[in-house]
């Protein structure tokens, strides 16, 4: 079985993020994204393992102390974080992961897993990102300004990723996307996984006939 | 304009190589295959400047002094070699630019442009690289003996390359190919170039409103 890589997956909000990785794991069923551990309590509907992994706060603070997260960070009242093993696994499975985190989960997640991979999305220009934030409800002018405050100060890390993907046409951008995981899985070492009896078979010694 | 990245492309003989390398140079008008220069002299239809530089021992072996080449050979008793301007010309106009040269010509390139990405393509299997050493003429099963150790040569030097493709279905390959050169457009060094304008109107400071 090939190992999978790890992939981090970033954007300010109102660039489509959520729509393209959705789009991305239908299309690769060998990609899956990681299920968080949360403290916050379900909502209607929300199934324990599959939306998030819901948790004491408890038993949450517990795992942090025994270093079991990637990365992990505290939202108003709640904690969310990936759990190392449940990334781990899903490699070992042969699968690759994508986290969709924010920039300081993913500056944590580079340090611990220098090996991963992270893209940044990008909105195809100001004004298209304002209308989406905008569009998500009627919320006044003051709180669409703080959110694209907030996107400009999280677009200012993109140059930390390794690669970047503008989000103007979906279909174009979920292409780049899938050519970003298709070629990862090219790399030589991934490839001396799945190929390794075809590279015995070619490298094996055909000068010594009986 | 986006600065292009040189792609070394190596295989063993039989392995496909160049009508890989043909059939993405149809499908991606951004991507050229460098010209090498020769001191051999043109066959009949050859064209200068096109399907080789053709030039004397003299001034070959002048460059060579001069440090002109990004690697250099002698087969047999002529000199090929790819020119280090000639690279940098293509690059700086944009394009990604191909060489298809060994693995002797890759570790140079590598040497001297250790930002350059190599892909090594294998035949699906030894029985398909020895019918297609065969097909290629009437050789005695000597030759073809020779051919195939020279290949087993060629393919121990693989994982010195950053991607490995086979060749086994054609337009599977040929997508794989593709995948590679598309992915390493959307690295962040290229994107940064690419949208430049994008991302200074996203960076733009917004808090200060006059």
């Amino acid at each position: 079985m090939t190992r999978g890589s790890l992939f981090v997956v970033s954007a300010p909000s109102g660039a489509g993020k959520t729509s393209l990785v959705a789009a991305l794991l239908e299309s690769r069923p060998d990609i899956v994204v990681s299920v968080s551990h949360t403290t916050r309590k379900p909502r209607q509907g929300e199934v324990n393992g599959r939306h998030y992994h819901f948790a004491s706060a408890e038993d949450f603070l517990g795992m942090v102390q025994d270093g079991a997260f990637l990365e992990h960070a505290r939202v108003f009242d709640h904690y969310y974080g990936t759990s190392r093993q449940a990334v781990e696994d899903e490699l070992t499975a042969g699968h690759d992961v994508i986290l969709e985190i924010d920039w300081q989960g993913a500056q944590q997640v580079r340090r611990l897993m220098p090996e991963c991979y992270s893209i940044f999305i990008l909105p195809p220009s100001k004004a298209a990102l304002e209308q989406r934030l905008r569009s998500r409800g009627k919320d006044s002018d003051e709180i669409i300004a703080r959110r694209l405050r907030d996107a400009t100060e999280d677009i200012s890390h993109y140059d930390e990723y390794d690669y970047v993907v503008v989000n103007d046409n979906f279909d174009l951008a979920l292409g780049e996307m899938e050519s970003i995981f298709r070629a990862n899985r090219l790399r030589t070492r991934s490839q001396m996984q799945s190929y390794r009896s075809l590279l015995d078979e070619l490298l094996a010694d055909t000068s010594k006939t009986p």
